[in-house]
């Protein structure tokens, strides 16, 4: 039996301020920074050890995932960084306020572009300045790797590569594995795991900094799933995601 | 014309407190923390960048170079650690005050101690408890080459075959590399690079969490050597460091 471990990075400063984040850069709010502490002392006090983490290009995942591992006293486990793990990208829409782009353009609209399987937002234009196509952290992907808009199809399509070819075979070899990530790339593993529609991965969501266990078998099948810590918190805490993009 | 740059972490607990370290995990100070800052901000205004940085399993370099990174906005870059950086392994001088254990023995003996090429301190015992020999970190390991003491020249025999099998080639591949150490694992790699003898490298002092970049050919050889920002406070500092074992 194989335990991997999930977290979604802590509150960002557009979490806060209730913007679409997409792949642009934010970092942590102070309330990110103690729920990544948190997590780290949770998976402390239950014993939780790992030979390995995986995360994210962007600073919000990879300071959670310091963080945690600050408290756990393990800062010296090997990381490693893939864009694979970034969260959706969200086009056109990054940036703009949840709330006032659902006045603008409706609950439906918002919810379709929030939470449709493969109905992406708008795409950015290559020129627009928020594009992160001249980012060095991508420099040695081919330009059309580097996404405009993605739509959670498009999330699950290339975070998967990076689960069958990195992660799943760590696993299989017996190293226990952390992986700090963001709502849609952990949605879309989860989709994957536990083999969800794509109609029921709509009300699937992820709250910030719990510890999301999966006990695996040895084909990897999750034989459970659960939050650690106070399991009405992490549920509260995910029902606060899913009211996000209301007007 | 490869860049290499080397760091020695920013000021530690112990060497605020003037104790023997070696492989202690001792945190930093909040001076050493604006010294890792100041460093990656130095490197960031000089145009700096780096495709993977290098350093211990000792946190103390872990978070100067987690800090650098932040300055940077490069807290994606790889990282890979390796016990091969730590810093000498003191022996059972490890958590003595410096200042006492010179009045003790005297100043000549703790200059022997600390900066003979090859007399080392006294071995802690295998079963001592300040001994790493139980830690997760080393687990990888053989027993016997988690040090109980260690010369100048055991540390220089354990950090060149990490120099010449991995970080060597990377440099010589074109990549851009960030080491982020300790004094003597910092020591050791000079004495190589520039061909110091066992006598004069007694010498030769590493300031904290001051860049030193080494510029060097396509065979490795350097071309010169120099500290980025103000050379007087880094001279002074080293001059600090030097100081550090009189009673």
């Amino acid at each position: 039996m194989h335990k991997l471990v999930l977290i979604r990075h802590g509150e960002s400063t557009w979490n806060l301020e209730n913007r679409f984040t997409g792949w642009t850069d934010v970092d942590l709010t102070a309330t990110g920074i103690e729920q990544a502490k948190n997590a780290g002392r949770l998976l402390k006090a239950e014993g939780y050890e790992f030979d390995l983490a995986y995360t994210s290009v962007l600073k919000r995942a990879t300071r959670t995932l310091w963080h945690c591992l600050d408290e756990m006293d393990r800062t010296w486990l090997p990381v490693e960084h893939s864009w694979r793990l970034n969260e959706r990208h969200y086009g056109a829409l990054q940036g703009l306020n949840k709330a006032e782009t659902a006045k603008q353009y409706g609950d439906a609209q918002v919810l379709v572009w929030r939470r449709s399987y493969d109905t992406p937002p708008p795409a950015l234009a290559a020129n627009d300045p928020r594009s992160e196509r001249g980012d060095l952290r991508y420099a040695g992907l081919a330009p059309d790797q580097v996404p405009l808009t993605e739509c959670l199809k498009d999330t699950v399509q290339r975070v998967l590569p990076y689960w069958n070819d990195t992660i799943a075979p760590t696993i299989r070899s017996g190293k226990r594995v952390l992986i700090a990530a963001h709502g849609n790339s952990i949605r879309a593993l989860v989709k994957y795991l536990d083999g969800i529609s794509d109609q029921d991965i709509v009300g699937l969501n992820i709250p910030n900094g719990i510890p999301l266990v999966y006990e695996l078998d040895a084909d990897l099948k999750p034989l459970r799933h659960y939050y650690l810590g106070d399991a009405e918190a992490a549920a509260r805490a995910a029902a606060a995601v899913a009211a996000q993009g209301k007007a």
